[in-house]
């Protein structure tokens, strides 16, 4: 599978996509992601690629030229599954779309920055708009970074062996149960009993209930989807 | 304001925390954010922060105790108005959440990774659990980063005096406006021909009808609250 990120700000990328699973993924070759510097497109000799917006409004907005110029770029050398530009407006990432997109093979994130993009952008030239949440950053860099981590992480042996992202939370539409490891006991703190018991059957039937108890209680609209 | 991080991989937020807005920030002085490494107070001669889970399942947990202590070590140094902990299963982060957490002095952000954190260390020491979305991460590290991100930029000189947050998405419960920029023709896409009126009123008026109907058509459910 492979990414190619789009952005005004490359360097921002650097270490969230060399470390841990994005890493290991891209190093043993389940994962390639390409990271292009959007001025690299720009045709203004100080590589301007933002402009005041029209309507005298605050903050500066990304140019449509340079945009146009690097899809069309990479589009010339691959088809894309998508052309996703991230925003808080758009589709709510969820865990169900992370499943879908760890199924394609090429993927192209235009991450906005400044005030936003030429809006002829969005309307033309991206086939999705994903929202990792409700709330503004600075740029679209930090949620390319969280498509490409959870994406990734779901490739078959991203995660190696003893681990399984099946048992992760919303997999199932349920929170995952609580998790303990040794001591079991420190500062008066003890593990449940049951965890201690070595009754494989006890365990999991305690595990279910958790996860039921706890998505009931904290996200009990998971259990009507 | 300032930000405490606690990670088992400092090294992965190194480039979000030092480009762009926060960058700025933290050079201006507005914003400090200081990341510890948990590992640095584990006992084991390996430094090891991570250990089987009761029960037996698949996955690293990470160890009570040496969260524990770096909790203990920095607020015997300050007072923290939260405690956070990164989860998917945490309260949803919202633009309101960021306006809040604005107004605090000290954070302090505890990052999971691996299969997730002795469960102890939720019940006893974290304030708060939050999650910035629906979906699972490799750690709690670009959680942490989309936090810090989306709260500083709100402080008061962090975004310059060109930009405003309060024309951002969700401010005011509404979508923003799409922004357009030069050129007003390109590839024969033409801006909305209201932008090139020269006229604010005209200009306003369709921005907030915009708004409006961006909202109805693709959030509707932010019109309720």
């Amino acid at each position: 599978m492979r990414f190619d990120i789009l952005t005004v700000v490359p360097d921002l990328l650097d270490s969230p996509l060399n470390h841990s699973i994005l890493k290991r993924a891209r190093e043993n070759g389940i994962a390639e992601i390409h990271v292009h510097d959007i001025r690299n497109w720009s045709t203004d000799r100080h590589r301007k690629v933002d402009d005041y917006p029209f309507g005298g409004d605050a903050g500066m907005v990304m140019q449509l030229q340079p945009v146009y110029d690097a899809i069309a770029t990479l589009r010339s050398q691959r088809d894309y599954d998508e052309i996703i530009y991230t925003s808080p407006d758009g589709e709510r990432f969820t865990q169900k779309m992370a499943n879908t997109l760890s199924l394609k093979k090429n993927i192209l994130v235009l991450c906005g920055h400044y005030k936003g993009i030429d809006h002829r952008v969005r309307e033309h030239l991206v086939t999705r708009e994903i929202s990792i949440g409700d709330y503004v950053l600075t740029g679209g860099e930090l949620a390319a970074c969280v498509l490409c981590d959870a994406v990734i992480r779901l490739l078959p042996g991203a995660m190696g062996d003893e681990t399984s992202a099946l048992t992760d939370s919303f997999q199932d539409n349920l929170l995952a149960p609580p998790v303990y490891t040794r001591p079991a006991e420190f500062n008066g703190w003890r593990v449940p009993e049951v965890l201690l018991s070595g009754n494989p059957a006890l365990i999991d039937e305690w595990q279910e209930q958790q996860a039921y108890e706890r998505t009931r209680r904290l996200r009990p609209e998971l259990l009507q989807e």
